[in-house]
C-alpha cells in the first residue's frame, strides 16, 4: 500500500504533463542518483522532464551521461518551462543557491521527496517524505513499485547509486536488512556492483596519493587520543582543488584508529576562514559542537565555518571537543 | 536440493561424532568465519567439535571469541582426538605449516569445503567444493539450508564474515545478487553490518596513520604510470609488524589512480629477500607475472618471493609487468 505521502506525490504526477528536476547545491550521489531514478520513471509515463542542478554533475557521476541528461544553472539561459518543480533530498529553495532565487519567483507546484528530519515542512506543496529511509533514491524506488514498473537498467543504476552514497558502501549503521536486500534486487535488475565502484573510486588523479601523504602527514591527536585532527593550509587546499582531490579520504585512516572518537579535518580557505568538517565515530554529537560554531549536520557528520588562523581554529575546536566528550 | 558433494558431507557428519576443523595458515576471515558457523551448525547437531589453526587467531577477528573457542598448534600440546578433520577454506595439507605435518600421519576421514579451483583434487576424501561460491562461508550456509536448520546470531556473523572477506565488502566482481541477498539474510538473523565492519578496521595502532605516510610515500609510478609500485624497506617492516599495521591499506590509494592497471607492493624481509605483492586492477593475469617468480595466486591478486635487494627486485617485476602489458 502506499504511504499518504507517496500516493499524494503519484496523484501530482498523474495530473500534470512538465516535471522540473533538482536538488541541493554540489549534489552528492544520492540526490543524482535519485534524480536519475525519477527522471526515467516520468520518461516511462510519457511525461517531459528535465533536470536542472544548481552545479555541474561532479566529474565522479559522469558515467550516469551515458543514459540520462544533467543541466546546470547558468544566468544566460532561460530555465525550461515546468508545472511541477521536483525538489530531491532537500526540501528547501535556500538549498538551491542562485538558482533557487530563481525558481522562487515562478508559478507551478513545488514537490517534495527526501529523508532528511523535519523535510515535511519545507518549500514542498506536496512533499514525500520518510526520514527512516536509508537515501532519496530508496523513496524513488517506493514509486516504481507502487506504480508496479520494472526499474531499467539506468534507473536501477540511480537508485543504487543513492544507496551506496547514503550507506557509506553498506558501511554506515543505517544499513539493514532491507538496504541489502533491495540492492540485491537492483543488482538483479542489471547493475554491475563492483564496475560502479571503481567508477566512483578509482579514477583519481595521480597527485591524489601525493597529496594524501601530505594531508595526513599533518595529523595529530589530542585529549588522550580520543580527537584526530588534520589542519590542511591554503596552499595544500590550492593543490587539492586543481586535481580534484577528495579531503574526505583523509578522514578514513583517522577514523580507523582505535579509541578515537570524534575526527576534526580544518580546511584554510582562500580568504583566511576555517572550514571545519567533524565525523563522530563513537555516540558523540557532532552536530552540537558545529552548532556552537554557527555551523549544522547530523549526529555523526558535521560542519562549520571559523576564523583563522588555523592553530587558533584547531584550539577552539579542542576546546568544544573536550567539553562534549566530558558530558558523555 | 542438496548438491552430490554437499550432501557426502552431510553424509559424513551423519555417521560420525567428533570432528576437528582447520585451515590454512594465517588464517582469513573467510577461513575464521566459515569455521564459526561449521562449529555452531555440528555443535547443534550435538556433535563434539573444536578448531584447532596453524596460527593464532589474527587480532581484528578477537570478537568471535565472544561465542566460538579458537586453538592454535602447539608442539607441546596434544591434538584433540577427532574422527574426522574437516579442511576450511583450503584442500591440501601442505597449507597447515607444521600443523599439517603432525595432521599428515593421524587416522580418520579429511573432508574439505572449499571455494577454490582444483580443490576436488586436494586431500579430502570427502570434497564439497564450489567454486562459484563467493565464500567457504557460503558453502556452510547452504549446509545449514540443507538441514533446515536456522542460523542462530553467531552463525550468521561467521557467515557474514566469509562473505565480506572475501567480496571486499561487497566491492569485488564476486558480489552478485546472490552474495546481496544471502547478507539481507544474515542481516535480518542478527548481524548488525556497521558494527561488525567498525571491529575489523577501526581498532588499528596509532602508529598506523604514520606508517600509512611513510609507505605511501614511497610509491611511485611506471610504464606509462599503468604500475604503480611501493618498496618497502626491513626497517618500515619492522615498524608495521609491532604496531599489527596491515601493509595492503598502502594499496588502496594506489588501486584508485586512474589508468593504474597494476599495483606491486615489494616488502623486504629480515633476510634481505622480497615479498611481492601484485593486485590487478584491469585485465591483467597477475598469477601468471607471480608464477613467473614461482609464485602463485588468483587472476587479480597474486604473490611471490624474490631476491634481494629492493631495487633489483622492482626492476625484474618492471620487466615482468611490461612483458604483460605488452602482450594484453
Amino acid at each position: 500500500m502506499a504511504s499518504p505521502s507517496a500516493a499524494r506525490f503519484l496523484d501530482l504526477v498523474s495530473a500534470k504533463r512538465s516535471f522540473l528536476l533538482s536538488g541541493h547545491e554540489n549534489p552528492d550521489g544520492d540526490c543524482v542518483g535519485a534524480q536519475v531514478a525519477l527522471w526515467h520513471l516520468l520518461a516511462a509515463l510519457g511525461k517531459d522532464v528535465s533536470i536542472l542542478n544548481p552545479d555541474p554533475l561532479a566529474r565522479q557521476f559522469d558515467f550516469l551521461l551515458a543514459h540520462t541528461r544533467f543541466e546546470s544553472f547558468r544566468r544566460d539561459r532561460a530555465l525550461p518551462a515546468a508545472e511541477v518543480l521536483v525538489l530531491l533530498d532537500c526540501a528547501e529553495l535556500g538549498r538551491l543557491g542562485a538558482l533557487g532565487e530563481v525558481l522562487r519567483g515562478r508559478p507551478g507546484t513545488i514537490a517534495v521527496i527526501d529523508h532528511h528530519i523535519g523535510s515535511e515542512r519545507g518549500d514542498g506543496d506536496v512533499a514525500f517524505v520518510d526520514s527512516g529511509a536509508p537515501a532519496t533514491g530508496a523513496l524513488v524506488y517506493e514509486l516504481y513499485r507502487e506504480l508496479r514498473l520494472p526499474l531499467s537498467p539506468p534507473a536501477a543504476e540511480g537508485v543504487f547509486l543513492s544507496l551506496v552514497s547514503d550507506t557509506g558502501w553498506f558501511r554506515y549503521s543505517n544499513t539493514d536488512a532491507r538496504v541489502l536486500s533491495l540492492a540485491a534486487e537492483l543488482v538483479a535488475a542489471g547493475v554491475d556492483a563492483s564496475a560502479l565502484y571503481d567508477r566512483l573510486n578509482r579514477r583519481n588523479h595521480r597527485d591524489s596519493v601525493e597529496l594524501l601523504v601530505a594531508g595526513l602527514g599533518r595529523h595529530g591527536f589530542s585529549l588522550d587520543n580520543r580527537l584526530a585532527h588534520v589542519c590542511l593550509d591554503k596552499n595544500l587546499m590550492e593543490r587539492a582543488a586543481r586535481t580534484g582531490f577528495d579531503t574526505d579520504a583523509i578522514l578514513d585512516p583517522l577514523r580507523s584508529v582505535d579509541g578515537v572518537e570524534v575526527v576534526a579535518l580544518l580546511k584554510e580557505r582562500a580568504d583566511g576562514a576555517v572550514k571545519l568538517s567533524l565525523r563522530a565515530k563513537a555516540d558523540v554529537d557532532v552536530q552540537a559542537i558545529a552548532a556552537a560554531f554557527g555551523g549544522g549536520g547530523h549526529r555523526k557528520a558535521a560542519g562549520a565555518t571559523l576564523s583563522g588562523p588555523l592553530d587558533v581554529a584547531l584550539r577552539a575546536v579542542e576546546d568544544r571537543v573536550r567539553e562534549a566528550l566530558a558530558a558523555e
